[in-house]
């Protein structure tokens, strides 16, 4: 028997967690504060409650070995708390707290001196309207942003009415040639490994990722150095599990750290096809101290999220399948929401095919041809 | 949302079905008697209740719009109402009946054209004592046999002493060259997919694949042949969902059907990791007449069935776990059953590798490294 692991967070990586976790006879418990959370009907133990409560993650965790997080929006006092108490809490709750903080997280990138896009910290917009000199730039909140809410563009001074009122970074607008992620994990005994590097092409309006390449189609020694630098942050960090490392590269060619996350993360689920190992059992793997996975690419692979169609909202309704499951290649993941609303993450299709011109074509077809959308207009 | 799901059973196959039903978004409930069944925990419904219950079955059925099995021991009378009813009962409960009869199924065999090993019906152990011109031969229970049990070999006069007393099948022991197996599903439109033969090696003792090699190390005309009887024989049965056929190679390079089951089966499991589309998915979608998947090979892959020791029982510990999951490709899937008794399947490895030579050496690895035991001895 396996030490029980519990996990803050019943989303959709939560629930790809368990189907790996199931493998190993690894009993999880989830907390989440919705009941029908994706993961909720595959825990072992499902506990409904707030994730930012301290008492009630607190009270969760005595019923566990182990404690790992799916979203990183938790309560970090509770976690420090199990953790005093000799519980393995992983990622431990200081890097969550530090990762939490976009304005922490640029702070660790520039005294650590990982190259990242030039930025401020600001209080509030009183602040951000004195630096007219620093656009065009990005504000993103310092706290709670997710899927591209959040985030937003301040080209020039008349944007500034729309500037968010909360503490926010403020960061020089790069003028990116492409958008790449390594995803890194470190075991409990500081074995590192890392996986290829991916290209995420994003959703022009909804900021999150449309299709996604694995590998990444850039130089080698581009794919080197994210390599060393996902790497070299996740032993700064001292973190253990997996951490998901956005880079931009420049029109210049540099390589900037962007942004992290401290466990499975979108940009690594075609590796349940593609990869020797998953990011999922990877992350198990790390936590548990057993040795890492292969993380070698098998199968080339583009990632497609399944998002809610604009204008429909309701019970979910998916046209398409047929079609798209006719094709060799195709991997569907739903990720079992019953609301559909436009532009929600409703599950991902993983394509793979060893001939690149092959590859591409089918996720076209996929794009074109699979939506997702609620029942009812909006 | 899909149709919902009820499977009869919850045994290792009902628990790989849910992982894999989970990426559909299939609600899936399960029946069977045991509380603690390998897949009680993963099911969104799980109904303690015996599967050879008539009005357990039928009332079981009525929560579900499509009806499966996971295993052939299940009243079928409850699943002829069901259909009568209009439920979709698939494979459908006569297919179920014929093979759930090993007498039944060999004459099946036998009326249709089907090479299979010569045999004779048997009332009794009585009738077995005149037929000693037969020998060798093997006993096999008409009924109720499984994991090797209810199926034994008599060589001479001398082993009649221990002859089963039930309806057996006397068949002509074949001098046996090769074990395979095919996996061939059916769709409810009529589509028919096979997946590549599969090569077995048993335990000597324990009468249960030990080593299972995929591909088959067969002629290419014989993999053709066993392909084109797989699909015949779906077809002859007018079946939906998977059939695998077991079949013989005698010495003088005769194909025999051995037996079939209408369902996943232990001899797909290394599909999983190493072909395009699993076992478990296809039988998915040859019942939900979805387009049948790419049964095609990706990786040239060992299975490997992790038995419970001999002379020990209880709770499971597992032995040299980190030493396997320290070789690229190993994949491990264990069932969740607690109590481990001699020659249990407690769970199944499958190794793939592109090289033939290295898989061979790290399957060798594997089954002399990683041991399951009860905590006690016996």
């Amino acid at each position: 028997m396996q030490k029980k692991l519990g996990i803050l967070g019943g989303g959709q990586l939560g629930r790809m967690l368990i189907q790996s976790a199931t493998d190993f006879n690894i009993q999880m418990g989830i907390l989440d504060s919705q009941l029908e959370a994706p993961a909720s009907s595959l825990a072992k133990h499902f506990v409904q409650g707030d994730l930012l409560d301290e008492e009630t993650v607190y009270a969760f965790g005595q019923d566990y070995d182990l404690i790992s997080i799916e979203i990183e929006k938790v309560n970090t006092a509770a976690l420090k708390r199990l953790e005093a108490e000799g519980k393995k809490v992983y990622p431990q709750a200081a890097i969550i707290e530090l990762i939490q903080d976009k304005g922490k997280q640029k702070e660790f990138y520039r005294a650590q001196g990982f190259p990242t896009a030039d930025f401020l910290l600001l209080a509030n917009k009183e602040e951000l309207l004195a630096q007219t000199d620093f656009l065009p730039a990005v504000q993103k909140l310092r706290r709670d942003g997710y899927d591209g809410k959040g985030v937003q563009v301040l080209r020039q001074e008349s944007d500034l009415g729309k500037a968010f009122e909360a503490p926010s970074v403020l960061e020089k607008l790069v003028d990116i040639q492409q958008e790449i992620a390594v995803i890194v994990a470190r075991s409990a005994s500081g074995e590192i490994r890392t996986y290829p590097a991916v290209e995420m092409i994003f959703h022009p309006e909804a900021n999150l990722v449309e299709y996604l390449f694995s590998p990444a189609r850039i130089e080698e020694n581009m794919a080197q150095k994210a390599d060393q630098m996902a790497k070299d942050l996740i032993e700064k960090l001292g973190m253990v599990g997996l951490l998901a490392v956005e880079f931009f590269i420049d029109r210049a060619g540099n390589l900037l750290v962007n942004e992290v996350a401290p466990r499975p993360h979108n940009s690594g689920h075609q590796s349940i096809e593609g990869n020797v190992c998953s990011q999922f059992e990877q992350h198990l793997r790390a936590i548990y101290d057993w040795p890492l996975g292969d993380s070698q690419i098998q199968t080339p692979s583009i990632l497609l999220n399944l998002l809610g169609e604009e204008g429909f909202h309701g019970p979910a309704k998916l046209e398409g399948l047929k079609e798209v499951l006719a094709i060799s290649g195709v991997h569907l993941h739903l990720y079992g929401k019953e609301d559909c609303k436009p532009f929600r993450k409703m599950g991902h299709i993983t394509v793979t095919d060893q001939n690149l011109e092959r590859l591409m074509e089918k996720a076209r077809f996929v794009k074109n041809t699979l939506k997702i959308r609620g029942l009812h207009r909006i």
